[in-house]
């Protein structure tokens, strides 16, 4: 390909994260696949230097931080063909006008689901082990103890973990099941009985779910639809000595509702999105034995963010290749997706 | 198969654990593939019970608290042909006089690797993420943090596992991390550089092992050859930052060594056998935020030792079949086998 021929590409993100998500051997493939504008990211495009570089750009590469490109943008940029977003939902910053303007738009949400279903496998084998229960009772017995006995019905023998949304993350994860002596329920509403056998699962209702679980996992989207999917009724659904894990958002669970069912010490909980996203300080999640409360931190953290890189550069390479794009989204996504 | 063709069957174990690996299924299919002469277990052999029973066993299912079966009790066994332990090691209560009068042994051990193998799984995607500190730290700030920063590097993407012994475990969990983009490093003086490379990993010296690997975690059987294999020459050899994981024996690590590595903060070690079994209580392990203390509980418990039975029930019915034991153990095997 000659250098003629490479579409040029800019960036769109905070300089924090271009840092991070970009090692050198990203800035040296990007300017392999693309006539890089200008090394250093947009992070306004309201400015000179964003209006020079909008002018050009055919593909944008965008991450965190990236502003809202809305028409206006738009109308700076006639030469744009492709919106990649090196990270996971494009909610925030690709309006509907990019797609009106036949815009091509591909996100690295695949990518982004891996670490938050390792996340979650890891979660579900501790879980059923209640490695987290047990390790917080052998620090305050500091004795032997059968800890059978301790710890009630306990293994990942046989067991039925619920899986809520066959999103990108919900397929990983049951995609990572497969190997474990578990079956596994999955509720989507949008998943056939033949689909849902097909991923390794059996298709449930929602409450039917909760009913049957050993573990139940949320990988729904944020949705108006699915604001406290998950409350105070669902939560009763659940087994005792059950565990919920929220690896998705918040706002999928009634949070006054799961602190008061954790705070019964009747379900276990392995909590990593709340709503708000950092909770009160006098939250009993912090503390509570049956609780293992973490940051949002499921999701692409650290060398994971250059997995999202590595998949948005394909695209990129894709792209300049006149290949379809692997991870295309469609406006009529956005209703069902995150 | 006529009801006369059936092997005599008894079993020897500790009543508590014959109630908790023996579910109703299992009595059902043991009475099937055998003609069981006490459904109740044998604890003592020097009792007349035993005596009756040991005269007419052919097999002997074996689990926890089997008296161990030396020449006086073959004497009194003479029809016994397999003893077959539903558990992990033989070496507690198998004699080298069983080898010696022909008997066939088998065990379960490779079901008891199933459970501690997804453990290390769990064990490693959490350290790598950091979760196990971030959850300490965020219970600690209760407020927002960049966690990246406060985590330093962290990530399951092309990370260096290393695998010290390619036991039933060791294997098991390289199979287990073939789905995830890590590399592995595998010491082990009697796996070839070949067999390494067909098992996922390649091969290392311990101490290459231990200077490249991101997570460090040990599978090697308690042997005299094999203790204290992690000394305070061997930690100082781990990167900063690094996770040494021990769900094998306390006896493979220098204890001192490293209670006063991980004191210093260096590390982070996920935890679940000791030596001794249960730790002194002022021992720093229980509570440093870069320790994850469990109370051996990675192997076969509560419904995990179903699969213990099930496996030692496949074998009970090979040998009635005629057919050659899957999991046998020669005399000869004991030296490098846990």
């Amino acid at each position: 390909m000659s250098m003629s021929q490479r579409p040029r590409a800019a960036l769109a993100m905070s300089r924090r994260i271009s840092r991070r998500i970009m090692n050198d051997e990203h800035r040296t493939r990007l300017a392999t696949i693309c006539e890089v504008l200008d090394p250093e990211p947009l992070r306004d495009f309201e400015d000179e230097r964003a209006a020079k570089v909008l002018r050009q750009t055919e593909i944008l590469l965008t991450s965190w931080g990236c502003p809202r490109i809305d028409a206006r943008v738009l109308d700076r940029a006639p030469a744009l063909r492709a919106i990649i977003h090196a990270a996971g939902t494009v909610k925030g910053h690709v309006s509907a006008d990019c797609w009106e303007r036949g815009i091509q738009v591909t996100s690295a949400a695949a990518a982004n689901a891996v670490p938050v279903a390792e996340f979650t496998l890891a979660a579900i084998l501790f879980a059923n082990k209640r490695a987290f229960a047990l390790r917080e009772r052998y620090r305050e017995l500091r004795a032997f103890r059968d800890w059978h006995d301790e710890a009630g019905e306990l293994g990942n023998y046989r067991r039925v973990v619920g899986v809520v949304g066959a999103s990108m993350v919900g397929r990983r994860v049951l995609e990572l099941l497969r190997v474990h002596d578990m079956s596994v329920a999955l509720y989507d509403p949008f998943v056939s009985e033949a689909e849902a056998t097909s991923l390794n699962a059996h298709k449930a209702e929602l409450g039917d779910l909760l009913a049957q679980s050993d573990v139940v996992t949320l990988h729904a989207p944020s949705l108006p639809e699915t604001r406290d999917l998950i409350g105070a009724r669902e939560l009763a659904l659940l087994r005792d000595g059950a565990t919920l894990i929220n690896t998705a958002r918040g706002a999928l669970v009634d949070q006054a509702a799961l602190e008061s069912e954790v705070s019964a010490g009747r379900i276990y909980a392995v909590i990593d999105t709340t709503d708000p996203e950092v909770l009160p300080a006098d939250s009993p999640l912090y503390t509570l034995p049956n609780v293992f409360l973490t940051p949002h931190i499921a999701g692409a953290m650290g060398r994971e963010t250059w997995r999202l890189t590595d998949l948005a550069l394909d695209e990129a390479e894709r792209y300049a290749n006149g290949e379809p794009l692997r991870y295309g989204i469609a406006l009529s996504d956005l209703g069902r997706i995150a």
